[in-house]
């Protein structure tokens, strides 16, 4: 496995740089995680699955904040204009009409309490380290390592495809319905990441740049994986849930 | 074991504000976590040891940040001046005479390089996340939740004692020389917890503010607690490394 510090230190052509991020997708993502093994094969508890519901959303609910971040740093008009869509498809129309919505009709499905998820009281401290790291990074890095940390959505429309059809074959109480928020995403997945990646490959214009958007990545990936981690180290066979984080008796 | 989200809901005296604050150390600190039960009973591998060294340097080595960013808020110069001593205690004279150079040598004395452990590269993402965390909080929030998520030192010399004596006691690696940090610790952590809780207890004046300042303490156990769940996790028993961390054999 390779760390990918030093990926870049002679300079890449576009094609180089595109292939090292995609490298970064192969060997980095959270698709290698053994939670996401153990989803797929049908192994996880009624509580893992909604535990990773609950702590996911987390993340999905501060996903349009980070992107209200890159849109308040950037100073094209037309790549706010593009980057724009991604809040749209997070909120909707009226904030409840989109993608948090559907993540928070996923966890209600598995039955968990809107209110409860919502306030995401019950999820794990780490979660919500993790989250806040990545709004915390597309805060302070440049706007070049904020878009590039984004890319690992060129990865995401094969783990959906893997994960839907697994979830629907394998746990009895998961429908279509369950999964609305899956059939959104692989379309806007796929031209935002388009988007972005195109946006790296013409802005990491010298070899400290191309590693800083290389490393962005990385780091991106390691909030991922970071988050099934700790689903697994408390919710897995040892079952080491942390003092105020969900607990199976949390559901009526 | 209490959230204590409503603790303060009819406003406490200063008295009854102490002891709950006082009572989250009891049930949240992390003298209660399993890899410290295991470090003072003499279970941990060598591995673990090092691991827990080098990826506490990462929390060591924020701390005069975060005690900075408190000055940054400040507006008593008073209080500055107090608060100024945890930054000399940390950094010393010239940056490598103080709490940091200290905790550097716990590392190297258990096998480490300096300069690996001093570049955090192989620390844990998520240990990173809880890190930066913190340094969000400080930054973010009121000055009094600041202040009182820094009082975990009131529960810290106790654990530093057992600690230390179980060091010795238990792993013939270990020398008073190794844990030369822990001998100046205890002092300057409970003269900082004095200033800090009668700060606390002197302006959390509302029943909102005393209850601001239980949740900074609970959050802060939150904190300690992650860093030692996501050693467990990734060195305990079941071994899962994530993908870039500290491995044995990183040590010649």
């Amino acid at each position: 496995m390779s760390t990918f510090r030093d990926a870049a230190k002679d300079g890449l052509s576009k094609g180089d740089l595109e292939a090292v991020l995609r490298q970064v997708g192969v060997e980095r993502y959270h698709h290698l995680h053994p939670y996401h093994h153990r989803m797929v094969e049908g192994a996880l508890s009624k509580t893992e699955m909604q535990a990773w519901a609950l702590n996911r959303y987390c993340y999905q609910a501060m996903v349009p904040r980070k992107d209200a971040m890159i849109l308040a740093r950037a100073t094209d008009p037309a790549f706010r204009a593009a980057w724009r869509m991604r809040i749209e498809d997070h909120d909707g129309d009226d904030g409840w009409s989109g993608g948090i919505a559907r993540w928070l009709h996923l966890a209600t499905s598995l039955g968990l309490d809107a209110d409860s998820v919502k306030s995401e009281r019950l999820a794990l401290p780490a979660t919500r380290f993790a989250v806040g790291a990545y709004l915390t990074f597309c805060t302070d890095k440049t706007l070049l390592e904020a878009v590039a940390s984004s890319l690992t959505e060129m990865f995401s429309p094969a783990i959906i495809g893997e994960r839907m059809s697994a979830m629907l074959a394998r746990y009895d109480y998961v429908t279509e319905d369950t999964l609305a928020y899956f059939k959104h995403r692989p379309k806007q997945a796929s031209r935002d990441a388009d988007f972005a990646l195109a946006y790296v490959l013409d802005h990491a214009d010298t070899a400290e740049r191309q590693q800083a958007a290389i490393d962005a990545l990385v780091f991106k990936c390691d909030i991922l994986w970071t988050m099934l981690d700790v689903l697994q180290h408390a919710y897995g066979e040892d079952g080491n849930i942390p003092p105020g984080a969900f607990r199976p008796e949390h559901v009526q």
